[in-house]
């Protein structure tokens, strides 16, 4: 027996269907708010990310080089891909641009509880908006379809930051700050010590004191974002964009959901605006459940023109979203359904052949017998796949022009005529008969 | 910029549209007959394929050593995954098992119309029913999608063979005959001329004159099995089984799709009854649209139980099939559909926010301002959308508590009150309120 690859799920039925009705939900709700879907390729050339992503995603990349000498990789996120999308087609294109899709992407990384090395994603993306109301409407959609999964405020929190507060501050300290590694350092204060992430901090080229400043100054500016402007005039209108989505998210209804938490950075080095991250609000799950944020810079790097842009991309198999829905206890309990089984005894082929048609025509799900089995066999297997209705077509019957059918959660039964079945009744049960 | 990989596509929205109309024809027809969704990796050891699937697939792998120095590939089809699935847990399923999911998959082939390195399939498979009806119902799957996709008997036809047919057929001649490579000189028989036909049979070890009989009896067995019999009892119970699957085809309501075709043979080696393979009635296209087949031995080869196996995938996305939806004529027409534009002039954000909720909320498709634009621009891309209904909530309107309902198309446009709207309502447009 050959094993499956390390990381690499497999999903039966039963899981599936639970799956399913998340990736419903995440979908309509990107539907409902004009996202249009598209479908994208999973493999990219591996220069893309090293040359964009930074080192973080390059080590986890599954690269390899092409039978046609290309160095291609999996690829580990939509956001390059879709940024190359756009910039294809910018001038076609009506703004805002609004697309979504569900899809694998594949990390190289240690598995562990909720994390897989091939993971399914919906990425839902605006471009074209650089009005806070953009990022708002990202924040509103993750909001929307948490609570579609029937998850309330007690459950998750967006804990949403911005790039350019934590830039200007970092910029308006003397000396030769790497503004981009002093914000990996922030991205991983939360799980190292004080003093590591100070250490790190001076890394990136802060004084000794200078850090604790600034690790003070995101505190303080967590409770109350004029506490930065009072310290640096150049944060001024970063503050003041990441108060207008939040002002914005009010209007939409999901404010309640955000907490400012600047020290969540996001590790991905392209964005450039507000970041956020979904988190357990419990903190049982202790890692990001999700995360989005604003890239304005990236499709213009990809050689095409300005094109603001702002997504999110919930993780909805294979994944931490799971583990939430579960924790809360609204992972969706999904079972075996069948509306009928349509039973032949005998040498009844053709006429529960052409009822099983007629049945499926109306859109229900129905099984008949593709084994020869007998009548015992086949009742138990249309009770293992839970038959709500088994329609017998008997030869003794037929030959009185009947049917029986038999509500299996009774296990009532009755005879009723072949020409009334399903005759117009959309969806007949036993109940249209007596 | 940095391009795309060599035949992996990218799809945009008017295109993703018609083929997600295509994928949900053919999911909602694997539900209908009682399949279930499944999810499957998208990577397996790469001697899983080299082991069991013969030469042809192998050199058109994407394989390569991973991080963790496995020798992995990219799945270039489903059958062996699956089947290491049902192996799994082969006792805890009822019998027959009824699967399908779709998913992408990959091979370096050389691109060509409707022939891409990726391209999505969705596989359906019974495991467990070695019954002719097992058959019978898949290719009862198969002419039900494509109905259901629009076309008719004059647009596509199945051809069926059978590997046990060709395997007697071929052993009852004298001498060391190799089935294997031989059936796989009768799969290559439409690609090339006759006289390479019989050199490739010689070279699997028949005789230059049983070749030609061979081949002449192919050609007599479409028009009339019967004459296969006539050449040798041993052919009988294969025969015997065809015809039992055409009548169980006839009983299913879809015999008049099915020809039979002993040529068609299929590449795989995996195969072992009745195989099919789906092709343009008109000869437009000519590479197969789809096929599928028995595999009754694949299972107990990976280590599992005996389990006989039958099964189909119909290429949905970057394949084949769209070529023949379109040379008939009815491949998905779609475009943007958008049920509502929200539109906010001045500060109404708060009003306009909580009405696109409410409509969201009834499940429909609403968009509204991200961009902060003006009346003009906001009316614009509203068209851009193909907006049905836009709601115009100005200030001042709202100071007398109203908001305007535009109709699109018509033009026509009326006020109404701001409780009024959407109200009790599902779907309201201009009509419930004149």
């Amino acid at each position: 027996m050959y094993d499956g690859i390390k990381g690499f799920a497999e999903v039966y039925p039963e899981e599936m269907a639970a799956y399913r009705e998340v990736i419903d939900t995440v979908e309509d709700t990107a539907r409902g708010y004009g996202f249009r879907e598209i479908e994208t390729p999973a493999m990219e050339s591996a220069e893309m990310y090293i040359d964009k992503s930074g080192e973080e995603i390059v080590e986890e990349l599954y690269a390899f080089e092409d039978k046609g000498g290309r160095h291609v990789a999996l690829t580990p996120e939509l956001t390059p891909t879709v940024a190359r999308m756009v910039a294809g087609r910018s001038q076609e294109l009506a703004k805002p641009i609004k697309w979504f899709s569900t899809r694998p992407f594949w990390r190289y990384e240690e598995p562990q509880q909720g994390r897989f090395r091939e993971f399914y994603q919906t990425n839902v993306d605006i471009f074209g908006a650089s009005d806070p109301a953009a990022d708002a409407e990202i924040l509103a959609f993750g909001a929307d379809t948490l609570t579609g999964l029937g998850l309330t405020a007690d459950d998750f929190e967006f804990r949403i930051s911005h790039r350019d507060i934590l830039g200007e501050l970092l910029r308006s300290f003397d000396g030769d700050v790497d503004v981009r590694n002093a914000i990996r350092a922030v991205d991983k204060s939360e799980k190292v010590d004080r003093n590591e992430y100070l250490r790190l901090l001076e890394e990136a080229g802060l004084g000794g004191d200078q850090a604790e400043t600034f690790v003070d100054l995101l505190a303080a500016g967590n409770d109350d974002l004029d506490e930065l402007v009072a310290f640096t005039d150049s944060v001024e209108p970063a503050v003041e964009n990441l108060q207008a989505v939040l002002s914005a998210a009010a209007d939409y209804g999901v404010r309640e959901f955000c907490d400012v938490s600047l020290e969540t950075a996001r590790g991905l080095d392209y964005y450039t605006g507000v970041v956020f991250e979904c988190f357990d609000a419990e903190g049982e799950i202790s890692r990001a459940i999700f995360g989005g944020g604003r890239y304005d810079d990236l499709i213009e790097s990809y050689g095409g023109p300005e094109m603001p842009a702002v997504g999110v991309a919930p993780g909805v198999m294979n994944s931490t979203l799971p583990l939430l829905l579960k924790r809360a206890g609204v992972w969706p309990d999904e079972e075996f359904t069948t509306d009928y089984y349509v039973l032949q005894v005998g040498d009844t082929r053709p006429v529960a052949a052409g009822i099983a048609r007629e049945l499926r025509e109306r859109g229900h799900i129905v099984e008949g017998d593709v084994e020869g089995r007998g009548f015992g066999a086949q009742l138990d297997y249309a009770d293992s796949i839970n038959a709500e209705t088994v329609v017998i077509v008997g030869e003794q019957d037929l030959a009185n022009d009947e049917l029986t059918i038999k509500e299996m959660e009774s296990g009532d039964q009755i005879q009723v005529p072949v020409e009334a079945f399903p005759g117009e009744h959309n969806r007949p049960t036993i109940g249209d008969f007596r």
